[in-house]
């Protein structure tokens, strides 16, 4: 089924203990992308670059069941650039280098045939272009994830309150999910979340692994634990395309499906970390997933 | 089968967001042995008290089948306290005051009766201490388990790695294993702690969960998320009791029944916090434990 993502294309020059990236492809709906494309071959993204950006970037998508049709190239604009350097603990890391360009007047207009997409992923942007993309939509998406950051709680928080009302699934992470809900218990921050809008909440805790909210309803997922995490960016998106590529693959939003969404999403992260940028998510195999999948059943598996 | 446990028995006083405790019943073997006695009923205790320490926490122990034949009253000393201040994250405290009063001279001489227990629980203490212990078992128990933590990392890391040949599991928290192994990634440090002598390697996340490690396999069990973390004290010690209690209990040393002996320890450890101090831990009635056993498998079930 289709899949509508929402997202920057960007490009990130990311250092880590381990090295420096150099100049590569980034950006939220580009990990978004490849990770749902792993399971669903009608993928859209809407999303802005400038002419500096190659056209072999592009290809790559359009490689991996991505139409580009609504990526919008502004030739005498610049790209979107991140840089960014994470420390020994790579929870923690600093931005160096924050250059909007293009995007600083990104407006999406979506082709008139994205606009009947079954299911839609608004990758974190500023809470009214993600209402502006609902509201283009000519039938409501089945299902409607929606990732956002402390940064537009502390800037746009009324626009975002009115966005939440519209979506079905919220991502955030442990410190997101407390500042939006003034709660310092995740159990009663989800319960104050889910009464904004979202019948699900979804909080990333990187390394320890997600939650997800549905009612009076928990379910935990661990992450992996990895030999080494090269490189943590765009893990959060590359769970958010795993999660909503499952949900498009199979068309189910129950809550028991929507569990296996959310160890599709943590499986697909685990490879994003392991290498840098998207690297690792382009080159995975049919039976490295499968694998990885084996693993995360066995790292919780027992019985009384 | 019999368990037996050296430990702090000592006077907590907390503080925490939710209100102060005043002066209550803590240190590690209360706690260790309080957890296992809802599994066994043949637990004994090593540890020293003062004059002022009251006989009705005596009989609360004996109340729990603890034997606590093994703790030596000085009744001119005064007993252990500690007292402490949680901030608003309750994964931060500030310690306020330690001080030793009987336990400077600690000297456990075990009861002959006590010297061929089949499982063994070191709980933090000075490591030379933990191996005096050890070499009076005149029958090596079937299981060493043994607590320490990153304060003797510091100060007496010599007889720490000394102690570390003579038992079968260790519990640290994730900084304790970074530091003991100077590895930042988990799997790394479990790893190079398990060619130290255990051959099992508990890694305590608190809210985070636990990790289990033997050999190349990697299990993970999950935190319960609650409603309320009234007061985080002595979880790590009552995880440690969940844990040797199921172990005694089923008598298996197996990797695949130590899975279940984590989750019997992060089960009681959920509920140590949900009141101050050992409140909770003597209250429960089996069907409560059940309850949360079942609410742990929920918490991660799934199936593709």
């Amino acid at each position: 089924m289709s899949l509508l993502v929402i997202g920057t294309v960007a490009f990130d020059e990311v250092e880590t203990p381990f090295g420096k990236s150099g100049k590569i492809l980034g950006g939220a709906g580009t990990y978004i992308g490849l990770a749902a494309s792993h399971l669903v071959d009608d993928i859209r993204i809407v999303s802005v670059v400038g002419g500096d950006f190659p056209a072999q970037h592009l290809d790559l998508m359009k490689k991996h069941n991505i139409d580009t049709e609504g990526i919008r190239v502004i030739p005498e604009g610049k790209t979107f650039f991140w840089a960014g350097k994470y420390h020994e603990n790579m929870n923690i890391r600093d931005t160096l280098v924050t250059d909007l360009n293009v995007l600083a007047d990104f407006d999406p207009v979506l082709p008139e045939s994205y606009k009947n997409s079954e299911y839609l992923m608004l990758g974190n942007l500023t809470p009214s272009i993600q209402k502006r993309v609902i509201e283009q939509m000519t039938t409501r998406p089945k299902l409607i994830c929606m990732d956002t950051m402390n940064f537009w709680m502390d800037i746009a928080l009324d626009d975002l309150l009115e966005v939440l009302k519209m979506v079905d699934v919220l991502t955030i992470n442990d410190e997101e999910a407390r500042q939006l809900s003034g709660e310092y218990s995740l159990v009663k921050a989800a319960r104050k979340v889910l009464t904004m809008g979202p019948k699900f909440l979804i909080v990333k805790k990187g390394e320890h692994g997600a939650l997800l909210f549905y009612e009076d309803k928990i379910f935990f997922a661990s992450a992996m634990p990895l030999e080494e995490v090269f490189d943590p960016t765009g893990a959060g998106d590359t769970f958010a395309g795993g999660f909503m590529g499952w949900i498009a693959k199979t068309g189910d939003v129950s809550f028991v499906n929507m569990k296996l969404a959310v160890i599709y999403g943590s499986a697909m992260a685990s490879f994003t970390v392991e290498k840098f940028g998207t690297e690792k998510l382009t080159q995975l195999r049919p039976e490295d997933i499968q694998k990885r999948l084996d693993e995360f059943v066995q790292l919780v598996e027992y019985k009384f």
